[in-house]
């Protein structure tokens, strides 16, 4: 009988997602930090018999500039192996022949360039930081407002992150404040949302049962993943607290101090 | 048998609560303008037999300041007549030895000049516009998620307003932002919380059923009224929109088209 917990469920995997924040690396200064053994671990799994794919949420910069700061801090990946949700979102937007009215990063615009913006009948938003100012949060409010049947995307729906200065707020925070204000629920694009996640198992050609996901967000990677039918394990870096192994919900298939110990155990159980 | 409806209620009525902006003036340049026949409605209410308070979810401005405006506009009322949010948050606090991190208008700021806001172990928001920056709510955020027992007051829980430039986001938006952001539910003072409109009738001295509220919000003023045991009646002016006449869940126990018509048909009953 096949071990289907953690780590034995790994003899059986035909492919990993890794998340990259908090995962591969940490913020910092410029680029930010490598978490020790991260580098390795990745090369360890492409030089595997496993398939990778990155599944981000990361919604700063537009893919290209986003993989060569990777590449800089020192991974080996492609950018056709990364999944953050932008692209995810100008594919749904094109296949509903939506508009966007866009409240994301200048960085990330290039991603949109593609898109006909003109007369919105949709509003993205992404986490955007300073430019949450009351006019750009109200300008969403009265596109949104102003529509027969207002769509809103969010690109994911985080409450907040640790950032060098301390905690800032993130995507989710204006998402409900634009649902409460148009009284309507967004679409999330990105994880925890099953449809991003079966995007990437599309891409690699695999079944929710044979991919395992690693990430640092207990509910948005691991209760995402597993959602999705897929393994979930924590990495003990990044945004992990001790309390997410107590979660109410939410219960990891196993735990790991980071993902070069995730990576090391996957690997020993296939030999 | 007593009439209990509307306007056959007015026979026995003791006191009137008036909602102000929608009701007594709406917006336009400067302090904007008086509805017509309002002033002389407030005017013969104060002549009548009945008790007369202005409740409003005004945060803008101190009182006094506000009511100063109201006096140009030409209406007759004392501040101790006017109850507005703020110094029943400044109530609360003070029961509850609370010290605020203030978001609201800097116009507001006075009517919290004797409040201890050193340390603070509470946040307070209330309409900011402008001020509602992404900086400023980060700032609120972090107070509060480093609170042991977070606790935030929102000075109503509006989702927009009409303003001459086009409608504008309200305080509620960024109660739901810092509610989601924090994982906690605010504590909302003034309209339609039972609390607050209790302390109206307290003032008066009277029981709800002894009181008509009159408003141009459907949800806020008859809602709240109705909830506290009051009749409340919809003018069809401020905010009204047609469809109030048909919502789901409040009914209102009568419209009229403005505050004259409503003074006269309660004047008339008690003839």
């Amino acid at each position: 009988m096949a071990d289907t917990g953690w780590p034995g469920c790994a003899r059986s995997l035909k492919g990993v997602i890794l998340d990259m924040f908090g995962v591969l690396y940490e913020g910092g200064e410029g680029d930010g930090v490598a978490i020790p053994g991260s580098i390795e671990a990745v090369k360890k799994l492409k030089e595997s018999d496993l398939q990778l794919r990155f599944c981000t949420n990361e919604t700063q910069a537009a893919r290209e500039a986003f993989v060569a700061k990777l590449h800089r801090l020192g991974f080996d990946m492609s950018v056709s192996e990364v999944f953050p949700p932008a692209p995810a979102a100008v594919a749904v937007l094109k296949e509903r022949g939506l508009r966007p009215h866009l409240l994301v990063y200048d960085a990330l615009l290039p991603e949109f360039d593609g898109v006909d913006k003109n007369n919105p009948n949709c509003v993205v938003i992404g986490d955007a930081a300073e430019k949450f100012s009351y006019q750009n949060l109200n300008e969403a409010f009265r596109v949104l407002i102003d529509l027969e049947k207002p769509v809103l995307f969010s690109l994911g729906q985080g409450r907040y992150y640790n950032d060098p200065d301390g905690l800032k707020l993130d995507v989710g925070v204006y998402m409900k404040a634009l649902e409460y204000a148009c009284d309507l629920k967004a679409e999330v694009i990105g994880k925890p949302s099953s449809t991003f996640f079966q995007s990437v198992l599309n891409d690699m050609g695999l079944q929710p049962h044979e991919v395992l996901m690693i990430g640092d967000d207990l509910v948005n990677d691991v209760g995402g993943a597993q959602h999705c039918g897929m393994k979930g394990v924590q990495v003990r870096t990044g945004k992990f607290r001790p309390s997410d192994e107590r979660h109410p919900t939410v219960t990891a298939d196993g735990y790991v101090d980071d993902l070069a110990q995730a990576v090391d155990m996957i690997l020993s159980q296939r030999r």
